[in-house]
């Protein structure tokens, strides 16, 4: 396709789903959660389609170059795409904010303000490889009223197709507006940049996947686009800490499931306790596999064989595995210091048994989620009880930690009056 | 000044930026007010150089091709000051949104959730011509514990720089952190792309000037930019509305203050009531000077000499003059259908009786204030009761409709628990 062709292309898609977002706009709950049990049964009665779709996708994955993990992440099964139909009767389930009042108040000229939740609009996904996330993110804009243009990898496009057409065509005959789900079909890379600059037709942008494609649409945005950048999250041990609780946090933190966003990645012990403290957590990480770099201090007190001097660029690293920077700072203020500076502001936990220590940490870290006393492991919004989540914002605007339904959501004043003037 | 020491100059602001808005977050609402009145006595105390600074830009005026309104705009004395700090004091009285829990829960697991409203962080402010920005943005900003680097217009470089530094030393002896207020001290248009590239030191970017400033800052920058676009605000007449409150609103809408953002720019008139509604409306508008641009059939009905015939272009202008476009629909569907295309998603009302009508204008259009019976000049954070507003966000995320103290918060999750690992 030439670059004309593929922004005309786009552009059509832009103005068929802000066409689409009207109509989702006047569907019901009842409407919307019965749509939604229409897909979910076509998800798997085109099992037989959207496997053979997947199979071309991983026969193609070698060539591409994708490793053992990436091509587990790419291929469906039964079982996966079962979870895939489950997934979407669960968000028929969840509770629908498009609509709700906000806040409603009167003023002394008797005009009514009701503040309402609304759906956004349109939204763009950008995402990589795990095929999945075409019914996760679709569905879940959908619940929500938005419209959705979907663009997936090439690694993945055999099957985006079969799960987009199985959403399409399964939720058409229950009611759902056309162009309500839409997948950009080819794979040029252009068609990013054709999205990013369509801010007449997207309201927002969701990119999810690594670094590199999050920058590349943040530099050509022309809308809002909501980050879900990587998880460089500390655990503070602070003098008051009890360390039992302290070593358990530091190692489910840590290795409970290391290559996720909440995973722990540098840990800061209390200088005051760090000569009792240090040694017996690098004895119990050890013994897990967990490679550690520590700063000077740490390396003097560790008493295990193989502990890394850590440099500069351990503490702004997002290791997804068995590796943890550790530092002994000097008291709470340079725990915070530290955080502040070379943290990614997703989550930190503080362990202590000082309540006043705590309140501080949780005024003065600049993080989405500020924890004490738990593990890093609960920032997620299904731990939150948010149901669902299309992500973890590292944003300060609109949606901050565990993006939910809500976060899928605008509102607008609907102000009533009886012929008011100024 | 070379492009590079510009480059090192902002980059330095931001750091300090970011700095000062740790010391921010640990401010007490109380400390935050005397600051406040004291920046107030200082621009008052500051009289004599405040006038001085702005009779230097006001000399520059007529060079720099200032028109007689940019003029005005730009002139301060004794008694615009005096409102100036008025406005300051004003903003210590309201309500600190910061520090607020939005909602508070706990897990089966025991942990306790409280998502609190925080600081947004650092905020940038690019603005044209009025001296008092500086003033307005930098109180609300620092009331809601954000801090803020300020870029103003080279025009009014002289009384900016004055009140900056009168609220930066005035606020300083009562505890102003260092670098909370910092005012870009030179114009050099470079500078405006240097703070949109510093995405590590700035949260958040608020142009305040024409489309031409804000479409650039989109652009260029790699944070969030709240936008607050033209008003192409409408009423929509339904054949049920009361006519005299239909003419009171219509009237009051266009001709109260033409030259703001919710001002009527296009009427709609249903076709069942337009042969009545038309020529009265006409005549009326008329009377007030205002020019009058229709489409065929309104053309045809409104009986006054003067009408001119619409363009295409008309449905997407903002006049901000006495000119009114007026066009006559079939029904609700094609006053909703042509809001939602022509319209800048501001500000919309709808006059009628109906209820149900109201209902599905109030639904189904796309705008941040959709308003029932009342002049679309009440869209606005004062006649709304916030008090102060920093702008009119035409965005959909984080901020839409009348931006006011809220608005200028982010907020976190605070989770305590007991030892919790997942």
């Amino acid at each position: 396709m030439t670059s004309e062709e593929i922004g005309a292309a786009v552009l059509q898609m832009g103005k068929q789903a802000r066409a689409a977002s009207h109509a989702l706009t006047k569907l019901s709950t009842e409407k919307k959660n019965e749509i939604l049990l229409a897909m979910a049964d076509a998800v798997m009665a085109r099992e037989v389609d959207i496997i053979a779709a997947n199979e071309k996708d991983l026969a193609a994955a070698d060539e591409l170059g994708l490793t053992a993990a990436m091509k587990d992440r790419l291929r469906l099964d039964h079982d996966r795409l079962a979870a895939m139909a489950q997934g979407i009767r669960d968000v028929a389930l969840l509770h629908d904010p498009t609509g709700e009042v906000i806040r409603e108040w009167s003023r002394p000229n008797g005009l009514e303000i009701v503040k309402k939740r609304t759906p956004i609009g349109v939204i763009g996904i950008i995402f990589e490889s795990r095929p999945n996330v075409t019914a996760d993110a679709a569905v879940l804009c959908f619940k929500t009223g938005n419209a959705t243009i979907l663009r997936g990898g090439k690694e993945a496009i055999h099957s985006n197709r079969a799960i987009a057409a199985a959403l399409q065509e399964g939720g058409a005959p229950a009611g759902l507006p056309d162009h309500s789900i839409q997948l950009i079909p080819f794979t040029d890379r252009e068609s990013v940049r054709f999205l990013c600059e369509m801010g007449t037709y997207l309201d927002l942008i969701i990119p999810r996947g690594g670094a590199s494609l999050i920058e590349a649409v943040v530099s050509m945005a022309r809308m809002p686009v909501i980050k879900h950048y990587d998880g460089i999250c500390h655990v503070f041990i602070d003098k008051d800490a009890d360390f039992e609780m302290a070593e358990t946090i530091t190692v489910n933190s840590k290795t409970q499931k290391p290559s996720v966003c909440n995973a722990l990645e540098t840990l800061l012990i209390h200088r005051e306790i760090a000569a009792t403290f240090a040694p017996r957590i690098a004895a119990t990480l050890s013994t897990k596999g967990v490679e550690l770099r520590g700063d000077e201090t740490f390396c003097q007190l560790a008493g295990v064989e193989g502990v890394i001097p850590a440099t500069e660029e351990d503490w702004k690293t997002e290791y997804l595995d068995y590796i943890l920077s550790v530092k002994v700072v000097d008291d709470l203020d340079a725990a915070i210091a530290h955080i502040n500076h070379y943290g990614s502001h997703h989550t930190d936990s503080i362990v202590t048994k000082n309540a006043d220590a705590a309140a501080r940490f949780q005024l003065e870290i600049d993080s989405a989620c500020v924890f004490w006393n738990c593990s890093t492991r609960f920032a997620d919004g299904a731990e939150f009880g948010f149901g669902a989540e299309i992500g973890i914002s590292t944003d300060k605007l609109h949606a901050r930690g565990p993006m939910a339904l809500e976060e899928l959501c605008s509102y607008k004043y609907l102000v009533s009056g009886n012929g008011q003037v100024k």
